[in-house]
């Protein structure tokens, strides 16, 4: 163990700025970026809030040095350090432990990626392990709130805090909702006008990311419900309140995202449809031509036997009366499949 | 706040008269609109009910006021506020907070849409805040029955107010419901008639309202239940009746959608199969023509043939034998086809 | 209100049979006809039980005078009135009031209709009021048999009697689901020996009405459900077995609603594959005709060049191999086709 | 009643040996099959169990001497003798009543026949009644392990033996579920190598059938939970133990005939698709008999054309260029096929 | 009985080894295989955790002897050995027994491969029992846990050795779920590529094993549940969030299951739509030869009629007009067929 520490504190610079302590209260803000996690020992305090971020799960001798000196279970730093694991909270009776999917829409390849994100909510803190931070971290905001004293976050516990980071999750959700709603009135869009093999697979690619979605945020819902009726003292009523607008968000976006699912489904029925009317258009093309050409190849044909006796071949106007025969014969089946509708 | 006050007194006259105040016992009656909120401070009296509206979710300032008249929640400030919210309930103990959906059928774009609307109930008053008020609005039936003391309104306190409202907003569903119905009948009957690939699209269009129509209605149905069961002294024994009654109202609601989304998935079939239908006719046409000339191309190319020994060709009644063997041939497809029933 | 009272009195004739009062216990019985309600308000006696039957809902001022008289919410008196209501179970204490739909196979129209049954329950009596009473009354049976005093009921109680109408409104709904399941066999039947688009519109007529049923069976399994669990003082243990086995009958109807609605879309595949078989039919047919003349139109073709140099033209038996040639190929096409088993 | 009793006595011999009496404790056996239930009155004894066996609901005077000896509640005798009941459990205080479906596979026909049977516990008695009894009796296993004081039976109470009866009632389900688990198989198999419309109507004969199993087990499922998590007198917590596996062999068949249903909606769309891939193969060769020759025929009938400046027909080796060329057209066209992977 | 305890001392040696039996604690531990289950009679002891580990259902008399000495529920034993069986727990108070399922992925035959292991949870023992234990068996792990003293095993108590063992089996479930994940991929794959009816086997076979995994994996969920929940002293606070941990894995295989099936209902429709692709290219290029080719064959079949007066016979320039004709009609279509996107 020793050894570990000593390794953690020699740690190279790289991952040395991703773990960073903001303590305050509503007189009092300090935030300071830490190489060690040993720093934050020292930092508890009923005085003060204290927000620990952690921006990789990589930091394995950190978390065991914090899982450690707060008494964590077991079962909490494997949850922490274990990847894909579905949202849950357990209750741990002095602190929570929620496990969230931060949800990212890819631009460039149109698919939402899923990082996880823990929380764990103690008394006077808040500790938060991002799987695999990143540079444009979402919780700015809340920072950007704790130093300028905006709104009511300083003057509230940690789990007004943690409420705040939840909120922010949860609005990004309704982003991603927002630009795959887009690219459904996209697909619509090309679906009316000029459906090919390819708005198929993009309707295709858009279900399997909503299932992955849907995968997600269900058992968030679950979470947030849970964490709503939590009979804890580490949530005041206050803020019960504020969880129970981020369930109605959750359960909107759950919504939200079934009734895609049922747009999409409408959307296949809409291709499979003009798929067929596709090649409905193609055999009318067909069968015209066929029915046009055939008897009038019939007719050309029988003028083009060799009997000996073959009276109309004396004709004088005999080419000319099968000339028009032709004719009045295409005209016919033109006049038939106008009838139709065909054309 | 001292400035804003001073800023929404002298606001501008366009919204002036968005704000309307109704105050009302069983001997009283008083009417007016008010350009600014501070009027209302003085209504409250344990003798009145006292109903404000609000035509627009704009009069930030005024609804600030108002939640801090009455001590709102900051929260719902917020909700109010906030757009494309989900129907929620909020018991706050001495207020009851709720947001519904107004929908409103728009015959021009055959959509239907839906207008967001607040309800608190006080002890003593009701407050009802429109995202977006129109002229012709859904309530005046209700100031009606208030100014001609018609029914039991002026008798009853402010829960039966409250229903009121309630009961007007689902019965304006039920409008919508009917409106939906006949276009439903409408496709059903030109799917009979002429199908097209329009009737699928409008299949489609509806397919997606219904879905729309659902995303508002179900919650709706949560909070009204929410509502009847709520254990809350505003609301009197007399009055959860009647909300039991507009329960049963937006359960059937629900059910008509669920049942046109039936009928939906069926019409799809009978479209899908009418186009099968359709395509097996062109077919039909096509094989019957193919199938008449094709041999008979074939006999009057083979008399065409350039053999010197071709002793069919010099027999006198060749040329009448030809036509009359392509004759027998179509005659005989005929009857082949007749007993298959095609035609 | 004396003037309605008046009107009612001198109510025109057509109407004046149809409010018939029964007063029955276990020795005594009498039957009456009346004009008006008022005819009822000596009836009241705790050693009868007193039937009250009303023909039509138009009744207005009956109904109302009958509502003072038993002192309902004024809420009962609109869902009598009220049509198209969801079958409810309100209580409201010293009495119990029930909607349910009475169901009517039309055979000519091949339709289910629906009509609405209040029905009211106090101490001693019940109050059964039908939307639009017809002259074959399906309340002929309770009646016969407490003319008669077949059967306990004239031993027993008002909830008893209550039971016996719900019996046999339920038992109704068996006779319309046979009548149902012959037409599904009837659809079965003829997609199997022939199937046509006017079974697929059947199929979908049928489809319609199974929604129309649903929608009716549903809500009255929760009432009766509710009744079961009444813990009213109107009910006494004993009958609420019999309610009981109204329960499992409700059920049953719907079971059996649930798995036509399986079979109907099963019925469907069956109707869309067969139409997909007569396609492949249609096919095969042209495809063998134009895969059989196709060579010998080009065989004949080739023989009717006029090239001065043709070798073949001038064989003697050139005719006749080609004659055979085109034997062979038709013989080997129908070959190939029997091994591929199209013929 | 007097002379019911005696018609029964002088009951026709072919009913004569339908009902069948067994008492039996752990020391003691008896066994026998009377013409009429009066012998059963004074078997009750609180020192044996008596189990009576009736193979018909047809005996109904003897029902109805057996429900006055036992004092069953008038509803118990209907539900015995009215056919086509839901599966039930009630609970009459001293004794219970349960209605089961004893299903039977018709190797002929292939259909599950579904035969009602009613068991009623006592304290010291169980009451079977048969809706049909037949030759091979299911519960012959039971009659034999009594007789031969095999297992534990004898030594149990009477709760035991209705626990053995349930039990080789499920395990008949099993047996069905096999069989219809092989035709699942050989449809399986046919619709790989060989599928026809007939392989079709075996899909949905098989689909209609499992509906019917679902059906009869669903509600089965419902009466042993109800009996497990009774809370009477006639159980003993041993054998509930013993009900609770029934249950849980119950919940196994359910969800075995649900996963048969998901495995022939998977069937269906092999079926379906495999229908269009011979569609596909049909069109292949149309279009490659057409595509070869139609471009040849053309070119056949260019050289029949009389044209008199026609150079090409002078040409000594015209004749067999065209014959070349169309050879060439027929190779190019094949390798373009094969290019496409249609041949 | 005496002489069955013989018949198993005196076994084949074949078996002699599948028993095994493991004895620890914190700092004591011993591991013997045995021949007779007997040995084990004199292990039990508070100051150890014994855990006998059978590797087969087979050893009948062995598990006799095993459910004599611990008196267990001679249910019990019937369903170790009763094959097939649902997952399921059972509470006996002074041990808890277990059924749950052990999958494996057979890489040669692509299927799922499901094993029933029984587990017994007592005092200060686990009974594992397997239905037919494999070489490589999947409890190594632990053994090497408990042999080697890593991890908390040594110090937990018998519940922590079961929670060990259902974690294993619960994992194992991921690496199938894994390898299904794959062969997902490739089956997406080859449809975007190349669809053939083949992919469609796959797609049925894969749709087949999930609805296989999924009656396994369903009632295990169950299970975990009530062992969660469970109020037994066998069960200590500290293992009930382990076992959570299990459920939560549960439940997440069964969540990437039904996102598996909705995957793959979502390719079926691509490979069915893609077929109908298939079909249109098809249809698309017989349009396009017949629309060239059959006016060009009626063109040239007219100048191919014997048409005694003809006068564009004997035009000089006929026959290159007539090819010119032909050439521009061929142009024609073609630029008809690039404005319809059809090539």
């Amino acid at each position: 163990m020793k050894s570990e520490l000593h390794n953690a504190e020699t740690a190279p610079p790289l991952v040395s700025s991703s773990i960073q302590i903001i303590r305050y209260n509503e007189s009092y803000y300090e935030e300071k970026n830490t190489q060690c996690i040993d720093d934050c020992f020292s930092l508890e305090d009923d005085h003060y809030i204290t927000w620990i971020n952690i921006e990789s799960t990589k930091h394995f001798s950190e978390l065991e040095k914090l899982a450690t000196h707060f008494a964590f279970h077991p079962l909490l730093l494997d949850d922490i350090t274990g990847l894909e694991q579905r949202p849950k909270l357990d209750d741990y009776g002095n602190h929570i432990y929620m496990i969230t999917s931060m949800l990212d829409y890819n631009i460039n390849s149109m698919r939402v990626d899923s990082e996880q994100l823990s929380l764990i909510l103690g008394k006077n803190y808040v500790i938060s392990i991002q799987e695999n931070g990143k540079e444009g971290d979402v919780f700015n905001p809340i920072r950007e709130k704790l130093r300028t004293s905006k709104g009511k976050i300083r003057r509230m516990g940690a789990d007004y805090l943690l409420y705040s980071m939840m909120d922010i999750v949860v609005d990004n959700y309704f982003t991603i909702i927002e630009k795959i709603g887009e690219r459904v009135e996209d697909i619509e869009t090309s679906l009316i006008t000029d459906p090919t093999p390819n708005t198929l697979r993009r309707l295709y690619g858009l279900k399997r990311e909503m299932i992955n979605l849907r995968k997600a945020v269900w058992p968030l819902r679950e979470v947030v419900s849970k964490l709503e009726r939590l009979d804890s003292e580490l949530i005041t009523d206050f803020t019960v309140l504020y969880i129970k607008d981020v369930y109605d968000h959750t359960v909107q976006v759950i919504e939200t995202i079934e009734s895609f699912r049922d747009i999409l489904s409408g959307l296949l029925d809409i291709y499979l449809s003009s798929m067929s009317n596709k090649m409905n258009a193609v055999m009318k093309v067909l069968t015209i031509i066929s029915t046009i050409f055939m008897p009038l190849s019939f007719i050309v044909g029988l003028y083009g036997m060799n009997f000996h006796h073959f009276p109309e071949l004396d004709w004088y106007y005999g080419y000319y009366a099968v000339l028009g025969l032709c004719f009045s014969v295409a005209i016919g089946m033109l006049v038939f499949f106008r009838k139709r509708k065909w054309i």
